[in-house]
C-alpha cells in the first residue's frame, strides 16, 4: 500500500503550473491573425489555454481519446435509478459494438473511445477492446456504509492513471471523460455535497428519469450517505472511498494523469465533474488543466461548476453522461487550436490593419 | 422586372410547412436509440427538425456548403468601422486562399466554402472559386439616401438564390450563410431597428471593434438612416433596399432558397441573422427552416433572435462574420443527425429498457 501512495504523491507533485511563456506566444499570435483581435472570443481563450498546458505556441490536438469507465453501484438497492442495473454491462457491449451515443460522437470528432472496466457487477466477457482495471464487483451500499475502501480508492485513481499511460504510448494530445453506471447519479451528487457544502436536495436530480417519488428516494439516499459516512471534504480520498464510485475514481486518475503529462482534460457532465472535485481535492494544481465540456441537465451541475470556476463550452440540455458533451466541446476545442494554428496572419495575407 | 419578380414570388411560394410525418418518424426512432429519451437534449430537437425539414426521418448531411457574401458600403465614409474599406477585397482573397478563420472551420467540420462577390466595392481579380453576382460598386450612403433601388435589392436576393441552385447541382444537404463587408454592422443594425422597432441605441454595437467615439458616430448613423429613409417594416424588400447591402440581400436569397429547396439552413451572428430578418418579412414560412447557429457578442443580436424566436446552438462569445458561427453550428447539427441516424437501438444491442 505504501508504494501505491508513493505512486500516487508523486504523480500529483509532477503537476505543475501552466506555461506561461507558451501562452503568451500563443496570444501574440491570435492578434496577428486575418481577424479584429478577440473576435473569436472563446476559441481564443481556449487555444491559449491549450498552449499554455502542453507547453507549446501553436498546439496541434491531433490523437483524441475519450475515456469511458464503467461500474456498478450498491446503491442502486434502494432504487435511485430509472434503469436496472444490467444496463451497466449491457451499455459496455454496446460501447464495444459502436453503436452508442458516445461511439457516434466520438467518430464524428476523430477521437478513439477507450472502454474501460473499474468495477461493473459482473464479469464482462473479454474482448480486444475492454479495458480491464476492475477493483471490485461494484460499490458498497452508501447508505450503509462506504462505498469502498481507501486502498480501493487509491487502486481505482491508479487504475486510471494507468490507462492514460498506456494512451500516451499510441500517441494522445487531448483526453475526455466519460462514465457508465447505472445509479452513479446519486454517489457523483453525495460527492458534490460533500465537497461544495450545498444540501442533496439542491444537488440530486432525475439522472436518467427517475419520477417524483424516484427523486424523493434518491435526495434521501445521499442525505444517509453522508449521515452514515461522515466524509471529511478536505480529504479527496476519503470522500471518493466513502461515498463514490470506482468508475468515479478511474476518472479522478485520468484527471490527474492528464495534469501531470500535460494534456488538455475535457470534463464531460454530472459524473465527470464529480471525480473533478475529487481530483481538485487531492491536487488543487489540477485545476488549470481541466477544461469544462458541457452544463448538464443534471441539477446540480452549476453548483459543480461554480465550485470549480469552470464556464462550459456547450449548453445543449444534454444529460446523457458517456463522455458525450465532452465530446462535442473536444471538437470545439480542436477547433480552436486550428484557427490559431491555421489562420493566416495580416501580413501574410496582405490584409490591411485597423485604420 | 415583372420576370424577376416572379420568380421571387415563385420561389416563395415554394416554402413549404415542415415534413410532420418525417418528424415522427425521427421522434420515435430517437425514443428507440440506446440512451434514456430526450437526454441528448438539443441533439434530438435539432435531429428531429432536420428530418421535417428535408422530409426524411434519418437525415444525413453529407454535402455541405457556408456560403460567404461580400459586399461594400456607403455608410464608411460617415467613420462608423474600425478597418478600412480595402479589407473587403483584401479579406475575399484571403478566403480564396484558404486563410481566413472561416476556411479553418469549414475544413473542420467538412464543409466547402462558396465565396461570392455581391457587391464590392472594387472589380475583383477573376479566381476559378470566385462566383461572381455583382450588383453595384458598393451600396449608397444609407445616412444620405437608400442603400440601392427595390430592383438592386431584387436583383440581390435573386443572385443568392440562384448560388444556391447551382450549389444544390454539385450536392447540398445543409447550408450555412456567412458574409464579409466593412462597414456591414451598421446597415444589419439599421434592418434590426426597422423589423423588430427598437432604438439603435439599443442594437448598435462595436463590431470589429469601434472605440466609443465610434460607437456615437454608428448609433447616430443608424438613426438618420432610418429617418432618411423611413423604411417600411412589413416590407422586407424596401427595408433591404433603402437600409440593406448587397451581401445581405445575397443571404436573404441563400435563405429562402435553402426553404424553398427544403434544406436546413444555418445562420451566423449579426448580419446573417439581419438577412434572416428580410426574409422572414418577405416569406413568414421561412421561419422553421431557419438554424441559429449562435449567440454574437455584437450587441443587438439576442434582440433579433428573440424577434425571430430563435434559440442559438452554441453561444462563444464570438463576433467575427464570415458564417464562422455557423460553421461550428453545422458541426453539431451534423453531429445530431447522426446519433440519429447511427445509434444503435434498445433491441438492437440488447439493452434492458426502464424498470
Amino acid at each position: 500500500m505504501r508504494d501505491e501512495n508513493t505512486r500516487l504523491d508523486k504523480l500529483v507533485q509532477r503537476i505543475g503550473p501552466l506555461d506561461k511563456q507558451a501562452m503568451q506566444t500563443a496570444r501574440e499570435r491570435e492578434n496577428h491573425l486575418t481577424k479584429p483581435p478577440g473576435s473569436l472570443g472563446k476559441l481564443e481563450q481556449l487555444a491559449v489555454r491549450v498552449a499554455g498546458i502542453v507547453g507549446h505556441g501553436r498546439p496541434r490536438l491531433q490523437h483524441k481519446a475519450i475515456v469511458v469507465m464503467a461500474g456498478d453501484h450498491g446503491v442502486v438497492e434502494e432504487g435511485v435509478s430509472a434503469f436496472p442495473q444490467s444496463v451497466t454491462s449491457q451499455m459496455v457491449y454496446n460501447f464495444l459494438a459502436g453503436g452508442a451515443a458516445i461511439n457516434v460522437l466520438a467518430r464524428h470528432v476523430g477521437a478513439r473511445v477507450v472502454v474501460v472496466d473499474m468495477g461493473v457487477a459482473t464479469d464482462l466477457a473479454p474482448h480486444p477492446d475492454l479495458v480491464i482495471k476492475k477493483v471490485g464487483h461494484g460499490t458498497g451500499n452508501i447508505t450503509r456504509g462506504p462505498a469502498m475502501t481507501r486502498e480501493q480508492a487509491i487502486q481505482a485513481i491508479l487504475g486510471g492513471v494507468s490507462v492514460i499511460e498506456a494512451e500516451l504510448e499510441k500517441g494522445l494530445d487531448v483526453v475526455a471523460t466519460g462514465d457508465m453506471g447505472i445509479g452513479n447519479t446519486t454517489p457523483s451528487a453525495a460527492i458534490a455535497a460533500a465537497i461544495t457544502g450545498r444540501s442533496p436536495a439542491e444537488i440530486v436530480g432525475r439522472g436518467t428519469g427517475v419520477d417524483d417519488v424516484g427523486l424523493v428516494h434518491k435526495v434521501s439516499a445521499v442525505q444517509r450517505a453522508l449521515s452514515v459516512n461522515r466524509p471529511d471534504a478536505l480529504d479527496g480520498l476519503d470522500v471518493l472511498s466513502k461515498v463514490g464510485g470506482f468508475e468515479i475514481g478511474g476518472l479522478v486518475g485520468v484527471i490527474l494523469a492528464a495534469a501531470a503529462y500535460r494534456k488538455p482534460v475535457i470534463i464531460d457532465g454530472f459524473i465527470s465533474t464529480a471525480a473533478a472535485l475529487v481530483a481538485t481535492q487531492i491536487a488543487p494544481h489540477v485545476r488549470p488543466f481541466l477544461i469544462a465540456g458541457h452544463r448538464s441537465q443534471e441539477k446540480g451541475h452549476q453548483i459543480m461548476l461554480d465550485w470549480l470556476g469552470l464556464e462550459p463550452i456547450l449548453d445543449l440540455e444534454m444529460r446523457l453522461g458517456e463522455g458525450t458533451g465532452a465530446a462535442l466541446a473536444m471538437g470545439i476545442v480542436d477547433a480552436a487550436c486550428k484557427t490559431l494554428d491555421e489562420m493566416a496572419t495580416f501580413e501574410e495575407a496582405g490584409v490591411a490593419g485597423r485604420v
